[in-house]
């Protein structure tokens, strides 16, 4: 294992290398370091140095270190690979890194490697190719162990041996009937302590857990992450054994899907490769909801010509719209974004949606009598010019307490609202309640000095 | 498994069987259920109600289900339990959920439960409650098979099957030699397909990843992640072993890691349990980050005071206020936000800051470019009873255009620098950002408009 502090040295001492083409020493210190340390190595080298060191691992270490590889780097690497060589890598890999792989090359390209391959790889890739990228079927491998129900513990074991190469992980192994569906499942743990004439059926656990090819990614994460799952059986429409998924691959999905919803808070709903060299492409993904508040904000220029007048009378009203604004906004976004995890992670539930609405309500009062009653004193000490400072820094402060309560409000109902009508709550959480949260605040705000210019001025 | 759907159906069968008393009914439901189903349905039941289903359930069942069960609901329910019943569940229990469950106890009745229960798992608790709770002694267990590398395969099957019971989740056992140190690591699946005779140094894997004690949990997530383990052993100074994390509750470890980044985002730096029942104790989390933006706002104020002359000559300059410091704070809060994910997850380095910053750079020239073109667009045909519309226009989307090249790049360079520092860049990066932004945009707007009203107006 390499300790974080230590990638910098390595990697200038592999450069240091690299520039006197000091080959043997390159490759002794390849042999011995774990695929992943050298995808990480690989990442924080140039281009060329990168496909240098991949040119020096042997076919074995080289696919597994693809199969570590982030998506951007990988994509170069095999950008410059020769077919005879993708193809070698790729007979080397598990089913699912495989597909991974296959699917990311041009068509002409991937053609050319299913044809080289191995027959029977060749025909799982082709299979998996078949599901949704971010469906059961589209992440699961088909490398596991099945037995039928009516083996023995010996002849299970003895699968497990046959293919001991093939498939490197195995904590499970899966039950099948004799119309191949999946009927129970056994931990290696219990084969190794029953004795090998028992039948399988016997030891075998029937409740199995398991997933469809169609399953959606996510919810197969929620369903690993319940149980508490080291691997999960999946199965088709028939209830047939296809796959199976493992947890490193569930961990993947739930990082993924965390920085989905964390984007989308951010007003990014679209994904982009995060190394994508694009500046058009990453500039498109984020304009949408620029745009939208963008013109959400054309609204707020309206408000505030619509009380031009108020705003000509006492112009000392303008000083305090950004704070109005900020305020709001910040107190929307953190009640939308405890709503947004709290919905994604399944820890609030529709059920008691009434009970967290009250709560933030409760929230926001407190908040926005500590807020308002600040801004009342410290306007009304700065602008003691003015001919009744308290008087008026009284309704600036009562702006702020119903905006800040409005925009907590407004932060809370709209996720769940979302989430009721099966929209994503992070996806219109974040600018979509800011812009609003601003419209609402001016109308607010400004409603409030000129009743106040109307009556008391 | 129970299915997403039913849920709520079960829980309304459930309450018709509590209204009649039916307890024969709802034992026989309960029986075959999942522990993690179990937690589920008592998550959404009134705490009278889960109180009595939890009341029904056999030690061991309930001891699961209580490991299961969010902390805010777990709490509720051993507020209830009587010590004995407490003292029997916990038994029950690993050692990790059964040092969690004790820390969660009040002191006297934490001591009564250590006095009551077996004195072995006394110890095993008494020994983890040391550790700090985010480390990786926080979070480990201590039932694990371990083995000397002087035994041979069939003394280590001989353990695995006396422990059988108490510890459930076997997928290595790991190897030590005389002085406890941990210097190897075999899986089941290798155990299984050697001969009994085989000693254990013979096939040990001894390029053991493994973790300290005292490691941070984040830390523990990202290796458990990074070389796909299943298991991880955990060893203290001296490399002696002494626990093992799975990868289950890694997991948590990833949601929460995840949970705690987004809550900063939105300036929520401090956690709170997302049930957490004090109005006080959640407004008080959320203040600290308010009152800085309040106070970053007054700032605001003081700009526009400044620039009061300014204003009054044009107040028509003041309308769009609003846009411009929302598009800051989106393009901003856009790019801090890539910045702050992908630096969490390793996919940005520190060693190509430079490079993301650029990339950023051009970005922000295309979104502002877009953006004040619309904007020097659209006020000029709105507000053509000005003198020159087009030439105020021009003045505004000029200031967006900067506008928004300012709050991309220091939402970029802000969570980088802050890495850099070893501050996490989450924690800082939200309001902070937002409010640099507001002041810095107000005086690149307010700044282009005198200049323009001294040079062209």
């Amino acid at each position: 294992m390499m300790e974080n502090g230590d990638l910098r040295e390595i990697i200038e001492n592999i450069r240091f290398f690299i520039t006197e083409h000091n080959e043997i020493n390159l490759k002794n210190m390849l042999v011995d370091t774990h695929p992943a340390d050298i995808a990480d190595i690989i990442v924080n080298l140039e281009e060329e140095e990168s496909e240098y060191i991949f040119s020096l691992l042997p076919a074995e270490q080289a696919s597994e270190v693809l199969a570590y590889l982030p998506d951007y780097s990988r994509a170069q690497i095999i950008e410059e690979l020769e077919d005879e060589r993708l193809a070698e890598l790729v007979d080397e890999m598990d089913s699912d890194d495989a597909t991974d792989l296959v699917s990311e090359l041009p068509e002409e390209k991937a053609q050319k490697v299913l044809e080289v391959i191995d027959f029977q790889d060749s025909r799982e890739v082709k299979e998996l190719l078949r599901h949704e990228e971010d469906t059961a079927g589209g992440i699961m491998a088909m490398e596991l162990i099945g037995v039928n129900e009516n083996s023995t513990v010996d002849e299970a074991i003895e699968q497990v041996r046959k293919r001991a190469e093939e498939v490197e992980e195995v904590y499970y192994i899966f039950v099948v009937n004799d119309q191949q569906k999946l009927v129970g499942i056994v931990s290696i743990k219990k084969l190794i302590l029953s004795s090998g004439k028992t039948r399988i059926s016997a030891i075998m656990e029937r409740d199995v857990i398991s997933v469809t090819t169609d399953m959606d990614q996510e919810e197969v994460a929620r369903i690993v992450k319940k149980y508490d799952l080291v691997a999960v059986p999946v199965v088709d429409e028939q209830g047939r054994l296809v796959g199976r998924i493992t947890v490193d691959d569930v961990m993947d999905v739930v990082d993924d899907e965390a920085s989905e919803d964390i984007h989308r808070l951010a007003g990014i709903t679209e994904e982009v490769e995060i190394h994508e060299t694009s500046t058009l492409k990453i500039s498109r993904v984020r304009l949408p909801w620029l745009l939208f508040a963008f013109f959400g904000e054309i609204g707020s220029a309206a408000v505030m010509s619509y009380f031009e007048a108020s705003l000509k009378q006492i112009l000392t009203a303008a000083f305090f719209i950004p704070i109005i604004m900020a305020m709001g906004g910040n107190a929307g976004i953190q009640s939308s974004t405890i709503m947004v995890r709290g919905l994604a992670l399944g820890d609030i539930g529709l059920l008691h949606a009434k009970k967290q609405i009250f709560k933030e309500f409760k929230v926001s009062i407190i908040n926005g009598l500590i807020c308002g009653l600040l801004l009342f004193l410290i306007i009304g000490l700065l602008f003691s010019k003015l001919e009744h400072p308290f008087r008026f820094s009284a309704v600036i402060g009562i702006a702020m307490f119903f905006i800040i309560i409005n925009a907590t409000i407004v932060g809370a109902i709209i996720p769940l609202f979302l989430k009721r009508i099966n929209v994503d709550p992070a996806i219109a959480t974040g600018p979509f309640i800011t812009t609003s949260n601003d419209i609402i605040g001016l109308l607010i705000y400004l409603g409030l000095a000129s009743i106040y210019l109307v009556y008391f001025a």
